[in-house]
């Protein structure tokens, strides 16, 4: 994900220095003019915005908070935008380490995979101090179609991004006990999913009920693993506002199931299987 | 519907006789050509073909089976096209009632909304003896955008349908618990909205989550008993097949829940108030 | 059930007329001093109360309104007290038939199997007019060991009873998840049943509990089947009155699951593999 | 909870030192031979045995690796005690941090309630090394009724405390549904009641019935806030061991949902309420 977004900056004029953990990934972006770092806390120096893209709480406390840490050396006054699919605890907690050092901090979670984030056909969601909105959109924009602002406090970002992922995975259960149903009614999913293009007209429906109906769940183009995670979050940020989210709950019942009958490396939409287990078939 | 879909038989050069409980309907389309009857059965009467499109299960079993029939004066050999959303069951005894007679008998739902029927936009989902499928496709088609066959038993077709509502129902609840979640994290419902529609690109996630977002759920496009029934006969056939649907059940229990608060003729989708109720909003 | 029903019966001195389907099960009960009736029409002739105690509704409605029906030949002011776990609807039909030919009519389902029913421990439940349940109260007591008025009305004796059921396949649920878990963190069921049996005291959970811990569901003291059946008409007695028993459609939805994979005649505690399945034991 | 305890400790002839946050609980037990301490950290000075007995996670977090910690004052060799009801996760630290320490570490969380600890009536489940459960074996005896040894890793005691709860949650939710449906069908919760007694001769759904019944929740004798926190546990505890739970899902949205309604400090069991306002009462 990062290495598209970091090709959309320098496309878009930004000088941009980059940091991976596997240094080779980022060594392919000095051809296009990226400066490559030998840690995060080196990336962050002297920028006036600093973009995190990792794989979930942990690795953002480690890059934030640990050692040759980014927040040690990131300016007063300059931004940490995160682009992480996180915790609301975790975006509250940033914006309180970084306020107190005098730094800026926005949460800017996106929806889309790495092609789109090549294509600059990301979608962000950003949320905190206005001004600072104001001032990091055009670096938003210059990675992605489109930009959301969700409100003031950073974490309602995530929640949105959260509350987002929860959408699609609520559609891939659905169409999992459509078709454990359906398929004992002797009706094809590509039938049903070909209704239900016609009645939808959505690509993500289209999308996930091709790989539904195909059962071509690996490679994982989102891992189960990651799908839970969200699904936990999502719960999470609901258990603080004390929200019921019934339909989550049944959703993270449901990728517990698929972890036990060792799914964790397939796709998300792998799921489906639940339902057809039970159903017996 | 009924009317809109004689409407385009007529367009499409068919004679068509109707019938429709209150007169007066059946009269307006006396100028664009119908013969108008007295009774189903006296519609029935001579006809290669007769389209049935009721409210439930019951007003079928009423003008099928109760007195002036529609299957006593059906002539061998013709037609019942049953678009009714009705159950897998009701459409099995149809399927045997009509064959003892000597009677073909289709399942034909459709999804679309009377002005979709006014403008041949519906869909339907059509199912039983594939000779007589084909017979009957040009009036199918006349009436609609595009036929789906789902199999040879016409109790096939009823249960796409009613898994198709079925997956209308859990985009509803699954808006109304990210927004339950989201208003209380002072994050807007047409923000959500927005992001979901440049995420979904879908016109039935707009229509649904405009209505969700704007609390305009009177006057009903489709009043949430009849979702409520809907569900109940998806949750009747997948308990037919022993397919458990936890996600019907949940909406089930959620359609239930706005029945005893009062909204039984507001628009299925209030059904997201129940998720709000549930978070103190 | 009906065999230790009609023994305490005679015991306490009743004149009791028997018909079974199967002749030779009411024969024996003729050396106890019953008169064997070859129909369950010839059996309420004359009598001034009739129990009928059957498997479920349609065996009710058979014989009650079937060919040599019960309603045909029960006397004006004689009562018929239905003992079976059926519908709150077919209660209420048979109140209003009962009516309309100046019979009286009683629910009193029972809690308790076959050997509880030999031994006079029953509990009863039943509903109906006051004048009338008191007549009828040495009856029943004759045939249990307490008896409990739900209400003026005979259906709310069956809500009652569904709500029971409903209470005891609750803790079977409860059970089969805490020991998946437990399982799966190197727990013995029979430890954790030990624990149970300290705390709770009681002895529904000490007999469900060793069934569960000892994995014995075969043969079936209560078919799951039935069990099944018996959630599906609590859940249409709360549909009926909009409340949503979400615990109750959960139990539903595992009772198809076990149906699904092949358990239908096993004991309706066997419900507990669901969970161990869908933990992957 | 932890004074009674400490009495019976004290009346078995066991010498012990005492501390509380409230100096004045801790002084109460000074009369009774306890010797007083400023902190838990000179409490486990120079003892065998230490036992606390706290709120929650992080009130056993504060203890023990707090300032003026217990960890740093427990001798090698001597054995901290947990009675806390506290996550499955924290136990395992714990038993890594003791041991690092040459300290021994049992889990032993408890049934009951601070008068039953008063009564030595306490159920008590442990878990940990063999060697240092028989040790502890006396200890445990002093203050409990009877004792249950779930296996060799403290956190295994943590599960089976979390999977009572869970049951006595399942039962209060039983309840709440059957009473919704049961209030709308005009049959009285005390007649319920009275059938459940007779039906499952257990003292927990007499005393939780009857609260129920008579809708006593304030004061609350476990406050709902605690119940939630142990079904968050429960399921987190599942969670990591890939064991859905359902039901237990279903118990802590209703819990989120009474929150919401403002019901945190009323009794647990007051989680009835939201069965009965999703059926409009």
């Amino acid at each position: 994900m990062g290495a598209g977004m970091a090709r959309n900056l320098l496309r878009a004029g930004e000088r941009v220095a980059v940091y991976n953990r596997t240094r080779e990934k980022a060594e392919a972006l000095a051809a296009e003019g990226a400066r490559v770092c030998p840690s995060a806390g080196q990336a962050a120096l002297g920028c006036e915005a600093v973009f995190t893209m990792l794989a979930d709480d942990q690795s953002v406390e480690e890059i934030v908070f640990g050692s040759d840490a980014l927040i040690s050396t990131l300016g007063r006054g300059s931004v940490h935008i995160a682009c992480t699919t996180m915790s609301t605890a975790l975006a509250r907690r940033l914006a309180t380490e970084h306020a107190r050092r005098g730094q800026q901090f926005l949460s800017a979670p996106v929806f889309g995979r790495p092609d789109a984030a090549e294509a600059k056909r990301l979608l962000v969601v950003t949320a905190g101090n206005e001004g600072i909105v104001e001032r990091c959109r055009p670096l938003l924009e210059a990675v992605s179609r489109q930009v959301f602002v969700a409100g003031k406090e950073p974490w309602q970002a995530n929640a949105v991004k959260l509350c987002g992922n929860f959408m699609i995975a609520s559609l891939i259960e659905a169409f999992g006990e459509a078709n454990a149903t359906l398929r004992k009614a002797d009706v094809s999913p590509h039938l049903f999913l070909e209704v239900m293009n016609a009645l939808m007209g959505s690509p993500i429906y289209a999308n996930y009920g091709k790989m539904i109906a195909d059962e071509a769940f690996s490679p994982a183009g989102f891992a189960l693993t990651l799908g839970l995670k969200d699904i936990r979050l999502a719960l999470a940020a609901a258990d603080e506002l004390a929200a019921p989210m019934p339909l989550a709950s049944l959703l993270r019942d449901q990728f517990l199931s698929a972890i036990a009958a060792g799914q964790k490396d397939l796709d998300w939409s792998s799921m489906v299987r639940v339902a057809a287990r039970r159903a017996g078939l």
